[in-house]
Order: structure tokens, then sequence, then C-alpha cells
């Protein structure tokens, strides 16, 4: 990185420290989606007063030569400038500096009072020029050449000073400055660049096995893309699938997790493999390899990416059982150990031993698993708590994948302690599930969400709302009806660029769970077949196609830094905006699922591009109302019986009547 | 640093980050005195749910073995632990973690509750024992076969899981636990050492050429050894002399900065060298080497350090100047380039060109000048302007010095930018000045403290508090009288553990600025000799001395980190603290100089370990008062005309007469 010799380093006046944004010390990289921007900010100074010049550079990762882009001073010593990506894969980036003397010299001339004095300046600028005419050629060499002559010959100081802080010459001298003595930061620093659904995503989470109609007791992907236009026109763009592949015999669980199942029940999908396959075998009910690549591309064509579960687990069936025990760990008696939490034990699960002797080729098949599907055209995966196994093992897999498939997505299903969580986004994963699914109140959801969006680790961990999941039906989803449905899904699709629902659970309001206290669903899908009835009158289906509808036509739901908490007056209401350019966006939301609520929402209208001196429209997307409100403070209520939230796109009028002049 | 081989890194699953103090990323020391403790504290974690061993490694820099200190969690998945520092130099540290499948093992068996299980679990354990005794010998081995035998022949489940959770097995295994796949931190940090004068000392300037006595035109070492006595009865340890070094003649300086000098003006002590010579000479009429080393010896006697200045700069005069031309800029007309910041030219210096091919030479002559000093018995410097000469140069020099010479103190004059002052602080300054010299208000105490003393800044930068120096008459002492003498000496004398004073003009409290809206004594001594009375009835001597003897006798001012500060609800009165142990002080001042103030103070009664059922006393160490306090909130009112401040030592009352039991 050194361009100057070592030897030389005394020389290096420049001191470049806390470059941002930087990771573990530059030990993780950042992430963006394709288009967006990198600000990279760094103290940077020198000894004395000489002026600096300061480049932030960066290039695509593997090229040798850096794009250079001139960093502005925003006071304090703190430097910034920015870089845009526009293709997927790794980017990197780092900061330079010099001691400008060309720069200096002109500051200093501007200062100078005294005749004699300038003239004596004048001579040593022109040395300096010279030099740079030295390392310049063609044209520019011939420019400043001229230039020398002009300072040695000004008729008067004044004249002097005119030629020497001429554009031309402060030009040329940018691009021929002596940068012998350079510092150049001691990291490289690295982004990786992901496809727009890193970004911005709205997934369903179905079990194709509950997808049948009449007389069927199996559903299969065929009913499944059967499904697919409904799923599309509910305006979702990811169809996440828990594991289809074979499910273990042995200790199968019967419904509500009973230890005891009958011939009939259909097990979970989470016990993997048995005698038909293990982690790249299709459960033959669901259907054959070629039914789920049709699958993969029906749902391509209606703008829907097929996303895959990936659960490193097996059932004592799997075939890795008894082709390679020594993956697993094993009991006293030679018996392979299940997985346990003791005193409770998951008879039906072995989990792999990754401190095996053998853990290299363990590590290999279980990316294997993961190539073959992307082979099978699936690039988005969810994975089964990555927590329960090293963290060194998926940055080695996810990276390795990465570099063949950089456009591959990897949501990390870790509900657990944050630093692990944090460890895991940083190390590789794409998107996390995150605490929202327990976040209710007003202090929640503003200090979590203030924390997802304006922390620093907002660089590396993209949050994945999800309001339910086939594990977790939350409290607040139990007990307030159909409004408390309406208002998670509304949260999470404001929220979160990228949010989740597990269905048609979710849309037809499942809120039984299996006992009190519980958020474990009753009858759950995990261990039995649903038969759901799409047709339901009260279905969430329009109302969840009007939030995803409104994500699609307004840029600034789909992306997250510029999420803001407004003052409300009421506890029990929350309002905030995003705003990328002109669209802003102003969404209230009433909390309380029993009354309705009222207050005054403030908002900063300067920051928000809005006119003080005149109305402003606040048009209701969800509801097409239109407000025209005027100032600060407005006046808003919420009744949970009508709708749970305002999705207000505020408009500054542009033109009235009253423009026209008419006295002209 | 990697213990396990690196083909094995896939199975060493824990991990660490977010290691603290580390002090950009590993690649500066922190700072610690003789006896003082490092806390060091880390994210440590492992995927699953298995138990960590968690430990602090640490050493004396240059010792292959590491002291190991178990770490503690403290929750979020933080662990911390301490080592204390003993000796000056460098010391190294750094944390490492290992699962630890006996922990992990022994806390499951606490859970499990079926007999069978248990059982199973007793030989799952045997075998990690077993395995234990196989790494350990002599009687540690005999002692865990023996463990294996009693485990596996345990009597009942009940027997066996007494004999696992017993304190010599958890013991034993403790010392001899599997870390084959053992995680360490990939740096290794460090603790630069100091002796305590670097964090607890007190400075008095003053220039030897005003040390005189009826009669004498220029003072000398002599006079300055006759001083002593009274600056060690003021309470001072640090003697610091402005440069005494031959003062150039071309262009030198008349009184008040006059560009024009007569044949008596004896020169600004910066501008160095002369004929007489450089920066290894001493100026005649100050006296001999001899004079010198006495002048040291004699001090040392009263508990004293002479510091010197190291002002990098020279005079037209300076040998360097004809004998290594080579070091300094030139202008084209072959003429050695001044100090100047246009349109200013300060021509009686020259400044060294750090950017000249001879660079290298030219560290090691300054270099030079640094060991000679300390060869003549001086062991700490205050660097002028460090900020103009490059960081690399000092960080080189600093680091070279202290490998030799570990017990030197470094004190960095830089009043400039944050940024600059930290980084000098950071690269191996032991003392920093602050800007407390204009740092007046309630709030702006209270901010600049609370940064200097709570900040993560705070491992590497140790605030130096002067409430004047040669340089800086602050508009406050020039406008606030005897009044705001006395409570800018107090409040550097209790907010920090290391300040001083420049004198005698301080305590005769000389107050007349050259012109208004300067900061520049009239009639400075910079230029000038000043014949100070200094049996002036209304000198500060004897506060100075008070303040000082309360420092000397209250170990909680003698470190900074316990600062902290109090409500009192007065905006023009300011209340802190300082507690080491049973050691709590309370000072609270009035910052008004024109008037009496009073106020309510608040103090947390149980974090300072104050009794709140009954009174306590306080007594104010300045005026002997004593005062009875009860519960939070006391009463306090300050006159500036009698005293600035109280130093109020809190003592909770032991015991009472009605302690003693009458009844029984």
């Amino acid at each position: 990185m050194t361009s100057h010799p070592l030897t030389q380093i005394g020389r290096a006046r420049a001191v470049i420290e806390r470059v941002a944004p930087e990771i573990n010390g530059g030990r993780f990289p950042i992430k963006r989606t394709v288009g967006e921007e990198v600000m990279v900010e760094a103290d940077i100074f020198v000894d004395g007063h000489d002026n600096l010049c300061c480049l932030l550079l960066h290039r695509p990762a593997g090229s040798k030569t850096w794009t250079e882009v001139p960093m502005e001073t925003v006071g304090n010593d703190r430097w910034h400038a920015c870089f845009h990506v526009f293709t997927v894969g790794r980017h990197e980036y780092t900061v330079a500096a010099h001691v400008d003397h060309f720069l200096t010299w002109q500051n200093d001339l501007a200062r100078r009072l005294e005749a004699e004095d300038i003239i004596v300046a004048l001579k040593v600028g022109a040395s300096l020029v010279a030099a740079a005419a030295g390392r310049a050629d063609g044209s520019d060499s011939r420019k400043l050449k001229e230039l020398v002559v002009k300072l040695g010959s000004a008729a008067t100081p004044e004249a002097g000073r005119i030629i020497a802080q001429s554009d031309s010459l402060t030009m040329l001298m940018a691009a021929h400055g002596d940068r012998l003595f350079n510092t150049e930061y001691d990291r490289v620093l690295e982004v990786v660049v992901d496809i727009k659904q890193a970004r911005f995503s709205t997934w369903y989470e179905l079990f194709p096995r509950s997808c049948l109609v009449k007389d069927m007791t199996h559903g299969n992907f065929n009913q499944v893309i059967k499904r697919l236009p409904d799923i599309a026109a509910m305006g979702f763009d990811v169809l996440y699938l828990p594991p289809i592949h074979p499910i273990g015999n042995t200790f199968r669980k019967g419904p509500n997790n009973n230890l005891v199942s009958g011939p009939d029940d259909t097990g979970s999908p989470w016990a993997i493999g048995s005698a038909e396959g293990g982690h790249r075998a299709i459960y033959s009910k669901l259907g054959s390899a070629k039914d789920f690549r049709r699958l993969v591309m029906e749902a391509r064509k209606l703008g829907i990416e097929v996303a895959l579960d990936i659960a490193f687990q097996c059932s004592p069936d799997h075939p890795y059982v008894t082709q390679h025990p020594e993956w697993f760990c094993h009991r006293p008696d030679g018996s392979i150990q299940y997985a346990e939490n003791p005193p409770k034990k998951y008879q039906d699960i072995y989990p792999f031993d990754f401190e095996c002797e053998d853990w290299k080729m363990l590590w290999n098949e279980l990316k294997g698993v993961v190539d073959h599907w992307i082979s099978e055209g699936v690039r988005i995966f969810r994975v089964d708590n990555p927590h329960t196994k090293p963290f060194h093992f998926w940055e080695w897999l996810i990276n390795s994948v990465k570099v063949v498939h950089p456009d591959t997505i990897f949501l990390a299903e870790a509900f657990t302690r944050p630093k692990v969580m944090h460890r895991l986004a940083k190390l590789g994963f794409t998107q996390s599930y995150t605490y929202f699914t327990w976040r209710n109140t007003k202090q929640e959801l503003t200090d979590y969400f203030t924390e997802l969006t304006k922390d620093k680790s907002r660089e590396y961990f993209l949050p994945n709302l999800w309001p339910n999941t086939p594990d977790i039906l939350p409290e607040f989803l139990q007990h307030n009806g159909r409004p408390g449905f309406l208002l998670r899904v509304a949260l999470a699709a404001t929220l979160g660029a990228n949010y989740g629902i597990y269905g048609p659970a979710y849309e037809l309001m499942e809120d039984k769970a299996i006992e009190l206290g519980s958020e474990e669903y009753l009858n759950s899908e995990k261990y039995q077949i649903r038969n759901w009835d799409l047709k339901q009158l009260d279905s969430l289906r329009d109302f969840i196609a009007s939030l995803n509808r409104i994500r699609r036509e307004n840029h600034a739901l789909q992306s997250d830094w510029s999420l803001r908490f407004h003052v409300i007056d009421n506890p029990l209401m929350i309002c905030y905006s995003k705003k990328l350019e002109n669209d802003i966006l102003i969404m209230v939301a009433n909390l309380d699922m029993h009354n309705a609520q009222s207050g005054w929402i403030e908002l900063p209208l300067a920051e928000l591009d809005l006119p003080f001196d005149r109305p402003y429209q606040a048009h209701d997307l969800l509801s097409d109302a239109r407000f025209w409100w005027q100032g600060t403070h407005n006046f808003v209520r919420l009744d949970p019986q009508v709708s749970p939230m305002h999705i207000l796109r505020l408009r500054s009028r542009l033109r009235s009547e009253r423009d026209i002049d008419n006295f002209l």
C-alpha cells in the first residue's frame, strides 16, 4: 500500500485515522446494494500549518488501479468524499493524503502584504510549477512551463498574484502536484455489493405441503405454482419454503410437537433426511426436481424469487448418519448424540459435530448442498439457526459461494443475543431477522429502529422484519384481533425495507397459541398439514396488497437509513418518516388496539423540504384521503377498527391560481 | 499468537472482539502509572450453548510467558478481568478463550432429571476427566484418575452428581481442561507504564534569569537554588525552566516583542543558539553545566525534579545554521527561510525542514539533544509546540528514549486542534496541556472534564492543567482580581492530578495584558527580565501551599478518573467530587467573582458510601471549618472575597455514644 519507499516514512507527514465506515478495524466488509453510495470519512491532519490534499481511493476488488476522489474538509480535521457502487461483488476503498506545497504556497501568497515578499514568493512558486512541468507531459507540461515564465516575468506583484491564483494553474497543479511523501491509510477496506433485493424485499413464507385443494392430503409444488399469481398480486417478491427434503421417520413428531406420531403424521420438515435422501433430495410427495425447477421459473416470471431453507441438521434416518458417522458426536454406547438442552431432548434431530476430525470434508459437503440448490436456480437462502454452527464455517461458506455467485442472498434466522446476531451479519449474512417481532410500544420501536438505522452497525446489519414466523405467534397477535394483525404488518412494511410474513396464517389472522403464555401456534404447520380457507371473507389479502403496492411505488420505503421518528403528543401513537429526494412519507400509527387515539404531530418542515408559509397536502396512500396541513403541528386521529395507520405522502403545492400575477 | 495449528482454525469456535482498552486497533499503547490497574473487557461468545473459558493474558514486554487471569462475564456476552502493573516500561495484554467442554457438561448435568440420562452423562464426564488426567502429571494426574473411577462407580446417580460438581474436580479440570481449539485475539495490546509523577505532579515554571537579588541584572542557577526551599514549601515537585541555552542576536526581540532590541535586551529564550552554542549548551549568564547539575541535585533533595524545555528551532546564530544548512528550507536567494505565518514574520526563528533529504541525521541529532540532558540528570521534558514537527518524528524519538529511560516524562505543549493534541498523546507524550486555560463556566468545565475523565481517550491523554503560562494570561485572570486567581488555581489543583502555574506571575497576581483583547502579558518575561517582589503581602503563596498540601494528603486528588460532577441548584456554582476508597473529597466553587453565591448541593449518598440515616462530617480542608451534613441535600454559601472554594473531606462517623447499648 505504501507508495513511498519505507525509508521515506519520516517525510510522509500527513496522518490518517478513524476512517469510517470500518468494521472491526477492517476485518469485515461493509454492505451496499447496486447503485448505492459509500460516504467515507477520515480524520486527516499534518503538523504545522501546511495544506493537505486528501484523496478517497476506490476500485473493484481485483483491480490494480485506484479511482481517486478528492476529499473535502467538514471541520475539526474531518474529511469526507463518496463513491457509488454499480456492480455486484467486492469493492475496495482506502484513503491517502499528502502535504500540498502548492496549495500552501497559494494560500500564503494571498495573505502576503509587502511587495518584496510577494516577489520572493512568486519565485518560490515558479520553482514548484517548474517541478510539476517536469512531472507532466504533453500539453500540460507545455502549459506549466508557460506559467513558470509568466510567474517569473509578472510586471507587478499584483499581476503575478493573479496568475498564481488562476484556475488554470490550480487545476494543472492539482493534476501534477508533488506526491513524493504520500501517506496511505494502512488498511484497504471492503464493501460487499449485493443485488437490490438485499436491501428491498418482501417475503412470503408458506408450507408447500399445505398447498392443497379438495381431496388432497398433501400439497406439492404444482399446487404452489397455482398459488403464485395470488402471491404476486399480494405484492411479494420472495417466496420462502421451509425445508423441502425427505423427512425422517425415527422419533418423528406428531401434531403439536407430540413425541408420538401416527402413521399418517407428516413430521417436521426440519427433521431432514430419510432413505429417500438428504439435503440435496426433494421429498417425493412435494414433487420432482423438475417440478421444483418449474416452480422457480414460473415464480421468476411473476417477479418472485424462490428462497430455500438451509437447516444443517439431520434426522436419524439421514444418509449421512450411516455414510459419515464421524460427522456426529457419539454417546458412550456408540449411538449418535441427539440434540438436547437438558432436560429437553430432541431425539428426532442429530446435530453435526463441527469439532470432528473430519471437519474439512464436512464443510465441503455442506457447501456442496448450497451449490446444488444454486445450480437448481435458487439464489436466496434463509438459514435456520446459524448461531448453532461455528462462525468460521459460515464466513467461509458464504464468502466462498459469493466469489462465484455474488448475486446470492443469505438471511440469518438467528433470534438470539445481540452480539451473536451482529457477528453473523458482519461475517457475511446479507440480511438478519430482528427483535421487531417483540417490539410493540412506542419506546421499544423508537429505540430499536433508531439503533437499526442510525448506529454504525447499519453498515453491515440489514434487518428483515417478521411480525410472525412458524415458530413465533407473538403475544401481541394473540390478543389484539384484526387490528393487531393490521398494525403489525403495516409497521413491518413501513419500518423495514425488507420484511416478510408467514402465511396464510398471517392474512387469515391465525391467533391461537398452543397454551397461554406460549408463542407456539396451536396445530402448528411445523408438525401437520393445514387446510387454509383462502377465501375467508376477512382475509387481510387486500390490505397487504395495498401495503406492498405503496412500497413499490414509493422509493422512500425501499431503504432504511432515512427513517426518523417525530414528536406526537400521545404516548399510544407513533409517528415516523422516510424520505428519498422528493418522496416524503409520514407514517402515523395508533398502538392502542382497543380505542381510537388522537394527537398532534410535529414535523421538522425545513428538513422535510416542506413550506412554512402555505399549506401542503398529506395524502393517505392507504385510504386515499387527502388532508391539507399547514405548519409544524397537525392533528391526527386513528380508529383501530378502521385503519391502524396513515401512510401519508406529503406534497408541497407547486402552483396555484394565486401565483398567477393579475397585476402585470 | 495462534496456539492451535492454522489448519485447525475451523475448530476454534470462540469469537473475541471489541477488546478494550484498545487505541486505534492496537496501533498505540494505553498508559498507566506504577501500581495502577488495567481493566480489560471483551465481547466473547461461541455458537450454540457451550460454556466458555475466557482468559486475560498479560506479561512484561519481552517476556515469552503469559500470566493468565480468568475473566468473568458481566452480561450481554461481555467479559472482564484486570491486572496491575508494577514496573515502568511496556507491558502486554491480550485475550484468549476456548469452549470448556467440562463446564458445559457440568452445567448440563445439573439440569438432567432422568436417572438413566444421568448415568450416561457420568460416563461422558468420566472420559473428559480421563483425558485431563492424561494431560496432567504428578499428583493432579493421580487425583484425576481417582475421580474417573469414582464417577464410573458411583452407587447412585445422585452420588455421581455430587462427585461431578465437587470443588476438587472443578479446580483440577480448570487446570487441565482441553485447550486444543483455543481462540486468541489477533492483536497483542500494550500499556506504557510510567513513574507515578506521570499521573500526579505539581509544576512550577520560572525564568531563571529573573531569579535575582539586588544589584543583579541577570539571574542564574545559583539564585534558583536559593529559591528552591520556597518552591518546595509551596508544595511543587516539578520545577520547569524555559530554554536555558544561548540566545541568538540576529533579529533579537526587544521588550514586548519589539522588532528592535537594544544592547541590554536579553531576547527570547526560545530563539535558541548563538556563537556560544546550541541545544546542548547553557547560556553563560545562567551558569555552567556544573551549576546546572547542582541545581538538579539540590532540587531532587527537596523532592523536586527539574524539567527542561525542548524547543526544536534555531536562532539565525545557531551553530546548526552554518554546520547543517541542509536541515533548513532555503529562499530563492539562498538565504534560510525564517518562520512565518503570512503576513507575520518571525525572522529571529529558523524552523527545521523535516522533509529535507538528510532527515535521518536531523532526527538523530535532535534525539541526541534529549539524551544529552538526560545524561545531565533531567528526566522530565516540556516540549514546545510539538504539533509543528512531524508526528512520526516524535513517536520515534519518545519511544527510542523510553526504551532506555522508561522513567522519562514528556509534556506536550500543544495548544491546538483536538485531533492533533490527541494524536500526540497517543504516539507517546506522557502528559498534555489542555483547554482548561479557557474553560470558565459551569457548563464548559463540566463538559470538558467529563470528556477528559470518562471518554475512552483517558486511556492515553493525561491532562496537565495550567491556569496561566508565559504565553497566556487568560482574560478571566485579567478581569477578576484576587478572587479570580484564587479560583483558577484551586480548580486546577482539584480538577487535575497534574497541574502547574507560571510563577511568580501567578502568585503575585500579575494581570496586565499588553493590550485589551490580548492574552499576551505586558512586559512579558519572554522578552525581558522581571524583578519580582516575592515578599508582596498579598501573595498567594500560602494559599497555593495549602492546596498542594491537601493534594499530597488526599489520595483522591492524585488521579483523575474518579472525578464526578454533582447537582447544585445555582448555575454560578459548581460541585464535584473525587474519591479513592475512603478518601471522599467534595469540591464546591463559586464561579461568580463579584458576588457571594449560595445553593443546595445534591450528593449520591450510596455511591459515595455515605449514610442515609445519620449525619456525616464535611471538613473544609482549606478553612478547617467543619459542617455537620445530613441526607442528600445540603446548603453551601461562598463569598469570593473570603474563599473561592470548599474542599470538603467527608467523614462518616464510625461510632458515637449512642452506639453503646445501655440496655444490655
